[in-house]
């Protein structure tokens, strides 16, 4: 089976949602409380398939957070706490203190604190998080017709990073021009190795936008949750960093492939008719919004050509 | 390291508790909401670890949600929800068919809607739970001088059933033998495999009790949470069910330590100065409350010796 059959049969048995407001289908599920929303995700993480080799154990710990906060930021929400589960295969002491660490670092950093979790004995390093949120206008996916599409930031850069690590498994690099990589491309490693969830930025835009989610699996498929849409590339090209584009110019890359494949970016991908605003309040917070396109009736169009989602995935992959 | 040396680790390093009313050490994490309290719980279990191999995959999804809600009973609070990440190597269609109707079953007993969750690829069966719940005034551990120290129902199947297991795996029966002792102790196997969280009996006891945690390691180890007691052993022995004094005799097991060391029972262990209002509530939903001593002063006794904390645990391991 694969991950999709795995989901489907998953939620073909899930039947029972009692008072939910929204159970599957969205960043977090949400529950009703008095006058405010409270907003739930899970991330579950395992050494093998989740954490780039060059991930330092104080950062492993911090993305395990980033991961569960940054679904909170899609709802728009304020982060309340974080509970963290542990699989260890016999941990060496100071594995463990830089892991939790990084954990309450970045905890800090989001006001969202590490508040208990459980730990067992494991084949490999599992980290299983859950956050929870509070908010008086949880946001969800799917824009208005009419709506901006707008991205925090930029995006690429994670791409590109693996790009890097993959040249060296592949023995494309030797371990000197490796670290020389390292070197020249130092905000590209720094998006890989110790990304940030957009917190602020999420309740800044609460008041504002339409619908919102976060680029986690990479914008040629998180595109999905928008709704209907046109993009145009070369808006697209805005969101790209010149490090990015000097990247793509350097190993044969096409910056926008690159764009819409990069994912556990983080940023926040949001819809709204009041751009303006957004401009205003994400700027004061040292963010940049920009537009890629407009949410439409139907279809899915990028430069007036069809939208094919996650087709760029395997690309670079033969 | 061992258990309690990394959970020293992890407590020494996750330092920031934000507006946590309580982080780590007791059932839940709790919050401040408005006018409630919202309660949090999580619980990884892998399948070399946690789950007896007599269960069927709708009992391992059961497992999952009753010892997640169990921590939320513990706390007398009610369920709202549940997430749960999911990693699978190689399933089979069928197997998560079973586990999800499962989960979704108990859920629904419960009232706990599992609403959302994360699959992934992992070495081994890896189910981590995080389960929700709202109450205005959250139980914790540890009792009042003077109070009662009650159990609900009773203790001590869940080790006799584990023990029938180990005779098995240990080729002191055969599989005929085996087969025999499923059919002769229906309610060990039952308690065994589909145990209850007490959630209808936390919320009847909410306004009555002092203190309450869930009996899941085992008395032995679970009373450390009521504070300083004295037990009786012959009150013990009322929460011991006749089939497992039955058992005890035919296999030369002492029911004491049995019921000590029997874990997982998911039964409610609380103190209260009002057993006659407890009786009353807890009878009229059909379950048992059986005294077995009393919060004191200062240290921890058994029938007036002094009592060792999960001494108990290794004396059938020999």
């Amino acid at each position: 089976m694969n991950e999709l059959d795995i989901i489907k049969t998953i939620s073909n048995n899930i039947k029972y949602t009692g008072k939910a407001v929204k159970a599957i289908g969205d960043d977090c599920a949400v529950f009703k409380l008095e006058n405010q929303y409270l907003t739930i995700t899970t991330d579950m993480m395992f050494k093998s398939t989740h954490f780039p080799e060059i991930l330092t154990p104080f950062q492993i710990g911090m993305r395990v957070i980033t991961a569960n906060v940054s679904d909170i930021a899609a709802m728009c929400a304020k982060p309340l706490g974080i509970v963290v589960s542990m699989g260890f295969n016999y941990p060496k002491k100071e594995f463990i203190e830089e892991l939790t660490k990084g954990m309450d670092f970045i905890a800090k950093e989001y006001e969202c604190p590490v508040v208990g979790g459980d730990t067992n004995k494991s084949k490999e390093l599992t980290l299983c998080g859950t956050a929870f949120g509070i908010t008086s206008n949880p946001i969800y996916r799917g824009g208005e017709v009419g709506d901006d599409i707008i991205i925090t930031n930029n995006v690429g850069r994670v791409y590109c990073g693996l790009k890097i690590l993959e040249m060296k498994d592949k023995g494309i690099i030797d371990k000197n021009g490796f670290e020389n990589l390292l070197n020249e491309y130092p905000n590209i490693i720094k998006k890989l190795s110790e990304p940030r969830a957009r917190v602020k930025e999420g309740i800044a835009l609460n008041k504002y936008v339409n619908s919102c989610c976060d680029v986690s699996d990479g914008l040629g498929k998180d595109l999905r949750y928008v709704g209907n849409f046109e993009i145009s590339s070369k808006k697209l090209l805005n969101a790209i960093p010149k490090d990015v584009i000097e990247f793509c110019d350097r190993f044969d890359l096409n910056p926008i492939d690159v764009a819409l494949n990069s994912g556990e970016e983080w940023e926040l991908l949001f819809t709204t008719k009041k751009y303006d605003d957004v401009e205003d309040e994400l700027s004061g917070l040292g963010t940049k919004s920009i537009k890629i396109g407009k949410v439409i009736d139907d279809g899915h169009y990028i430069d007036g050509d069809e939208f094919k989602f996650g087709g760029y995935i395997h690309k670079w992959s033969k």
